[in-house]
């Protein structure tokens, strides 16, 4: 698995916080790297990034890489359960698990003060790897998240049934919407969606916001007049997201 | 021509000072536009980017693409003599002249207040177009720039031979440290450079800095350490330096 990694200059002086950022469909690591302008802001709030993939790549799988949102690019955050894809496709495992341990084997991370947030796709992983781990990222936030992936009707097939098999309960944890029906993150979540989103069908920032007034989960969704789903987007509003972390945890 | 142009939103209330980013070589206006990281702080200070191509592109000369320090990709910011190359390579007359009509005449530009800078060739650019225009650009800075390109011993040609012959006499007018024997920028030039920028040797900030202090002429020449010459080390810097250029246009 590639990923990138910015440590902040205060590391220099003992362990800072970490925040994952998850990518979107066809992400690398390298998109958010070179496009958000993140790591400036990151350096002045002494903030670690950690960026992971989007998918294990170069499995061997036949057609792994030939769909848009299924498969290479397209990991969903998800562990898949079904043959073959149950052997190479664990992003959830591999972000809660692997990826941290690595982290504080590597670098000067302060494992304790965890923060996660992500676009499209990896808003949808922010969002559902923080409420499942209620209690261990003290900060979360989303970029035009994907808030009700089971809402979406992606052809020809909905990437979970090859994932997950054709049993809907089991898609549950892994949609924010359903997740918030007896999960709570223990802060504001902080959302941002472009108005101008041509994606804005298949990510339904309204049920969002209806699950958390259900749930009486704080969130603060900000819709952004004009924008669209690019990394213009998340750069206008990258130096926000870092602070609503930098806020919760230095 | 290609070019990007960032509007910010001060625009809706009158027209605001413009400032031009001249890239380096192999570049295209796609590279500053996406990895600099410069429109959040722009849209913060109210200033116009416009961000040119590095050369002329498709001209139908033969060998045009084919090397990295001339042709396309490699303007250098000045107007060929010689042919064939004359009747395309003419990026000085394009900067300040054909782009600032241009932009006066399409977007909400105050053109009394323009400002220039650049990085490696596009330093150069913003260095010699300043100097040789004194009072037209009230604010000049540049990020690790080509600062004596007579000093360079590029191979197999110094690429200033086919654009302007073999008189050194008339390359002197596109050499910063030439210029400063006789021209001025009235106002601080501020440049940073990385001090592990592994094309340090052709950049020559120490003739530079000798040069300013022969002139008389202001200039704030910060050696960045441990920087390198990518737009990770643009992104670090974009900021002082559009801050910088805000100081003298707003």
């Amino acid at each position: 698995m590639n990923l990138a990694v910015f440590v902040p200059p205060q590391a220099a002086h003992g362990r800072v916080p970490v925040v994952y950022w998850l990518s979107g469909l066809t992400c690398t690591e390298q998109n958010f790297t070179l496009k958000a302008g993140a790591q400036r802001v990151a350096a002045e709030l002494g903030l670690m990034l950690v960026v992971p993939d989007t998918s294990p790549r170069n499995t061997g799988i036949p057609g792994e890489a030939d769909e848009e949102h299924f498969g290479a690019g397209a990991g969903f955050y998800l562990d898949a359960t079904q043959s073959p894809w149950s052997a190479h496709f664990r992003m959830y495992t591999y972000v809660t698990e692997e990826l941290p341990a690595l982290i504080a084997a590597n670098f000067p991370a302060d494992m304790r003060r965890e923060g996660i947030f992500g676009h499209s796709m990896g808003g949808h992983g922010a969002l559902t790897i923080a409420l499942k781990n209620s209690g261990r990222y003290r900060s979360l936030s989303a970029l035009a998240p994907i808030c009700a992936p089971m809402q979406n009707n992606w052809k020809p097939w909905h990437p979970f049934v090859r994932y997950l098999g054709e049993d809907r309960e089991t898609w549950k944890q892994y949609d924010a919407c359903e997740l918030l029906a007896h999960q709570r993150f223990p802060g504001t979540i902080l959302v941002d969606q472009g108005d101008a989103d041509p994606l804005m069908g298949g990510l339904r920032p309204e049920l969002l916001r209806d699950a958390c007034a259900r749930a009486g989960q704080a969130l603060h969704l900000r819709m952004q007049p004009g924008y669209d789903h690019s990394y213009f987007f998340v750069a206008s509003f990258i130096g926000d997201h870092l602070r609503h972390h930098a806020k919760a945890l230095t």
